[in-house]
């Protein structure tokens, strides 16, 4: 088998240093953009050096309104309300959670203590038979651990995200006055701010756990990482809640205010006069950065949970191989290190010049970070692995080597870049799919939702065979290990990944601050520009984050067959097959309940601002203000209520399947519950993708066939908006949310294995 | 294991006494319908006694215009029109679909020839290694031999169900001069001419085809009933260019007519200046009509022939016991008798005296015709089966019941049943989901279209629980074969079914023609009523059929497993799990085909019918005629064209995955595609539906609640109407042409997989 050629003692000092450099170059970017002003002085240009890419004198003859310092004020101003309704909805969000947490944590412990009846006694242990292992108990304690440790990271990441974010939208509107390179840079670094701290954090927190739990495991790997997957249970749980209840704030305020502002009133997006206007703009801020934060870094936890898992019963695990034990985390280390890099090419290596050049900026990160990552986990799998080794599959022991897993790694990565291509594609405005749904307008909205309709089924097509792709290559080579490691190859770039992603709400918010400060029509083009790229990242985005769900929630599920003890999921028995059917039903159930939410709330929203324009007088003229804490508390309390049912189906699934049917019609719901959820989550964040870039391709009116669809108010452009309401809940509710269903069942299934082996299938025992 | 009560002899003459009963049936409900007289002479009452049970007296004072011959001559001239125009799509139709049958056919020889080589030697049996088969080649012809009468009789099913309507229609319009009742007394038994002829027709035809082939085949009841699985073949390949053609063509019309007619021109539906109206009007015919007729017709074949196959592997076969092995067919049998008596129920027992009784009595058909079916099965089991008896299941045999068989058939039936009540509760507007989508349209299309998916979404949850509890059981007591007579179950009542089904499309037609023919308001409001129940047994209808395409599946699925000699489909492998994963996309791609081709083929049709409106002087004025026969054409070139795409998905998946990748991928597409497909189709024909209903409620205004979102016109009217019109070609081309995929893929690989036993998976081979 032979050793890796990195000694434990280093892969001990590197990990670490890799998260600590992540943070530092966060904080440095922050510094950055703390040096734009929000205060009234006269500023000085930010950063005051060349580091940002540009000659201050470069674009000077861009800039306008600088010495306004109004504008600045007003913008405070708006910051500090959007900043404010978030944070109190965050807090508000995490009271709930915080009990729901507890309960479970008393649940988890309950469960897999009972395994063995709460013995203190070792116990041989499943896969090493002739050992012995810690105690069923301590396993409980552990897991319950780091079940709390997941989640606690994963909301502190999302806070953060969401603290970057609303510190961010309003800099980046004042930096807009000088150019939009400025602005670029600006949201991008923000972007990179949280990117870099999730990563790194994850992985940081994440290593400190296997370290400590080791004090008391010791030799008992197999425990040790059975326990550490608590803390991917901890981190997509929390996820959940995020997901779901940002995903209904942000749209209930984003519908309600369209639903009046620009159909009843003809109003523009974001006018001040609009109630629900801070309401929606915090909604970015909850519902895309910290919804999508948790999101990720759940997907990052459950995938390194997996790996670790199947490992600890190969032959890394068996050898006591620290450092082959570890690849999953060197791979995130090198991950931080080449996004780093990455990062440069964006912020100093190439400048942005003018508004053609921003989608292409944010294109070259992901392909350069591919192309570098590609390299790096080259090198990785070269030092940290034997060149050859065993891994777990099924019952048996299948010999892999160093390469092949290069192999699996890579071919995740690569998956990752064409499904984030495929999903550019069918999004982008530049490319006839979108065009194409534009047409469609000329006849109304119905045929322009048939058509978008249409396009988000089209647009699964390639994402599933290159999902299909990779989890054939790499299970072919490396069984449950290699989808696992594929899975974290997709995420491996995932702090540039998150950089882009969060660059979007950040430039979408600016704009809004642009506009309810009253600035001037060119910055407001120049936010529009930065928000439209932004638009077509955060599909991309999605595609990521379902993309690489799809792998996780598969090697989350091969990780809880082998940890179940069941050697095969043969569909051809009633027990995995009505499992299977039921499974594929989960996600429209849980589809209906999260855009009817987001429905009902809408509609509330709505009420409350039709009774805040007729009923205060002259907020249509602009001299009254409107009520927006109404607005704020209707989408907070229609978020908290709304996510309770959704939740608890995701959350309650797979224990009463678990106990009540046992582990086969549980393999069974997992397996129908991934394969049918993949699809409606990319096809239903693809048309709404679509549906948004439809609309503002007719606003913008870039080329002869735009302008003969528009002007803004044309009956095109009036239908086009309606499939941009209708995509609202699909692309930022919904969607997204079907990645955690489907993950985060599996991370559960996984968690309560043992509970599941040893006392599940209640009803068929008794029948 | 004991003899069957009924002898040999006695089966032989029983199916098709029952049969021949049923066709008989049909053409006494063919001649009462026939004496309503479509020529210009003084009528005479329709059938002049009160066989229609009514007294001719009752009713005398609602009569009106029934001395206006100009109206009867107008009456007639339009159904001319219609019936031309849809026998001649159909003939369009069958020149194409009769090459691909020719093609095809030689296909399945050349396949199934090759499986040995061509060799006309015997060969030993699959499952009975001590006995010699007819060779593969025999299997070949027969094979072939039965795919084409298959396909033959599903276009004559589909055909004659199209003159038969095309023939009551304008009777209808007719009879509603003289009150609700008489009117649907007309629709309904003509829609049992449909009922009973296709029921009794595919029954006899298969009962011939396995007494002729016995001819040839003798004791070899294996390579018989493998040879008879052709006739399932073909029989769901003529549904799929019926269902996805016929689909095309009835959307593209309407949406074509209603986006000019009634969005743009403000004229209703149904005028005679639409130029798109008959086409509008063929299209119900061809689609809802001859499509669902040959859908149904292929599930039942699929049915039959599934079980068959399994039985004959079963003890069945082995003791050549004749009457236990055409339990499936005499199940049918008596679903014909239980059918007819059923039918008295609505024709001769009750009067519908307004139109408060129209949903009832359709509804009770339902009931009374599963709670008398349920006697028959019990009766079937016990004469039919012997006490105890084997059925095959992967590899071994299992011991089952008589008793148990009857359980497996009548939990098919009565999930049938719940799912018909649980699609008329998501889609009828008498009950809460459909008025909460009508009442969404308050704040716009938007907010209903967002309403309207997630009461698709939701309405799958019973159905896929109902489906999944048959599975269970079925599977459980009687393996494949369980589920196979389960299906049957569901389809034993596919008389009434279909007679129920096929009365709304005929209602609808006669509310065309009293509008077109200019008749009075109060007829058409008894039409409109006719058609608003309709809406709901139409959405009924499909919920059966997918519901039995579901089990039907399945069950196929598990017959090509036997005959593929498989014995496990392990989720776990590789091959497997993309096979599940791109199955479960299929539906997506599917779907986004046929939705393109309707919204192109709606968008030409909107150009053509825009521009005979501003280049026929007097066309909105009523004073020139609009040239249907344009309009006639586009659909049918359109709907020619589009069907291409999809169908060579369908029909080339299973081949190119079981001769590329093998058939254990293969399991995996088919059961990927069957637990995705059946989601998508129930949750599509119920939005549908739902939009449907709901604009019919506004329009309707019967409460309060209704009176407050219309009247016609008003901004919630507009929003339904857009939502009905995104309905059409989700509820009636991609979601009932989904059956057809899950079916048919399956159909299709049992029937070639003897081929990709022998020959399949060279991708895997040459790797």
């Amino acid at each position: 088998m032979g050793a890796a050629m990195l000694t434990g003692v280093i892969t001990e000092i590197l990990i670490p240093v890799a998260a600590v450099i992540g943070i530092a170059f966060a904080l440095l970017q922050w510094m950055l953009v703390s040096a734009v002003k929000l205060s009234p002085e006269r500023q000085t240009p930010a950063g005051g050096n060349k580091k940002n890419g540009f000659a201050a004198d470069f674009l000077i003859e861009e800039e306008e309104g600088l010495n306004d310092h109004n504008v600045v004020v007003k913008c405070a101003e708006i910051q500090n309300a959007i900043s404010e309704g978030a944070t109190s909805f965050l807090f508000t969000e995490y009271q709930y959670v915080g009990v729901f947490m507890a309960v479970f944590a008393v649940l988890i412990f309950l469960f897999l203590g009972s395994v063995e009846g709460f013995s203190t006694k070792s116990q041989p242990c499943t896969y090493s038979k002739d050992k012995f292992c810690k105690p069923a108990l301590a396993n409980a304690v552990f897991s319950t651990v780091s079940f709390l440790l997941g989640a606690i990271t994963s909301v502190v990441s999302g806070f953060l995200g969401m603290k970057i974010a609303t510190y961010a939208n309003a800099r980046t509107t004042l930096e807009a006055r000088k150019g939009v390179g400025k602005a670029f840079i600006t949201a991008f670094r923000s972007g990179a701010v949280m990117g870099f701290l999730l990563a790194a954090n994850g992985l940081l927190v994440l290593y400190i756990a296997i370290n400590l739990f080791k004090l008391y495991y010791g030799d008992d790997w197999e425990g040790l990482f059975e326990a550490i997957t608590g803390y991917g249970l901890g981190g997509s749980s929390m996820a959940l809640f995020g997901r779901v209840g940002g995903g209904i704030y942000t749209k209930a305020a984003d519908v309600g205010a369209d639903l009046v502002g620009k159909v009843e009133r003809n109003i523009p997006e974001d006018d001040p006069r609009n109630p629900a206007v801070i309401a929606d703009n915090v909604g970015d801020n909850v519902g895309d950065i910290a919804g999508m934060g948790s999101d990720l870094f759940g997907s990052y936890a459950e995938s390194s949970c997996a790996a670790l898992v199947v490992a600890s019963i190969s032959s890394f695990g068996i050898n006591h191989d620290f450092t082959a034990m570890c690849y999953p985390l060197l791979i995130s280390s090198m991950g931080i290190i080449v996004c780093l890099i990455t990062t440069l090419f964006a912020t100093d290596f190439f400048e942005i010049k003018a508004v053609k050049d921003i989608e292409p900026a944010l294109k070259r990160q992901l392909i350069i970070s591919t192309a570098l990552m590609t390299v790096g986990i080259g090198i990785v799998s070269w030092i940290a692995l034997p060149s050859s080794f065993t891994i777990f599959n099924f019952g048996e022991q299948k010999k892999v080597k160093n390469w092949e897993l290069f192999f699996c790694v890579a071919i995740g990565l690569w998956a990752g870049l064409v499904i984030g291509f495929v999903t550019e594609y069918f999004t982008s405005n530049a490319y006839s799919p979108v065009q194409d749904v534009a047409n469609s307008c000329r006849t109304g909205a119905a045929t322009n939702v048939i058509f978008g309709l249409a396009l988000g089924y089209k647009s699964v097509i390639i994402p599933i065979f290159a999902i299909a792709v990779s989890i054939f290559v790499s299970f072919s080579l490396a069984a449950m290990y290699g989808i696992a490691v594929a899975a974290l190859g997709m995420l491996s770039t995932i702090a540039t990944g998150l950089a882009i992603d969060a660059y979007g709400p950040i430039s979408d918010n600016a704009g809004g601050i642009a506009e309810m400060a009253g600035m001037s029509h060119r910055i407001r083009e120049r936010t529009d520009a930065l928000d439209a790229a932004g638009n077509t990242t955060a599909a991309i985005g999605k595609g990521f984050a379902i993309g690489s769900a799809a792998l996780v929630s598969l090697a989350l599920f091969g990780a809880f067959v082998s940890r179940a003890a069941i050697s095969t999921v043969d569909v051809l028995t009633p027990k995995v097959f009505i499992g299977l059917i039921v499974g594929a039903m989960l996600p429209y159930w849980f589809s209906a309940m999260t855009m009817k939410s987001v429905g009902r709330a809408a509609l509330e929203m709505v009420e409350e601002v039709r009774r805040q324009f007729n009923s205060i007088p002259g907020l249509m003229e602009g001299t009254a203000k409107p009520d927006y804490a109404t607005c704020v508390k209707i989408s907070t309390d229609a978020s908290i209520k709304e996510m309770i049912p959704p939740g608890a189906l995701v959350m309650l699934t797979p224990l009463i399947v678990g106990t009540f049917f046992g582990v086969e019609t549980l393999s069974g719901v997992l397996a129908g519950a991934l394969v049918s959820g993949v699809q409606i989550a990319i096809s239903a964040s693809n048309t709404g993708g679509a549906w948004d870039n439809a609309k503002k391709y007719i606003e913008a009116g870039a080329s002869e066939h735009a302008r003969a669809l528009g002007p803004k108010g044309s009956d095109a452009h009036k239908a086009a908006v309606i499939g941009d309401t209708i995509g609202d809940p699909l692309k930022d509710t919904s969607g997204p949310s079907l990645n955690i269903l489907i993950k985060l069942m599996a991370v559960e299934s996984l968690v309560f294995a043992p509970f599941f082996a040893a006392h599940g299938g209640l009803l068929f025992k008794i029948l």
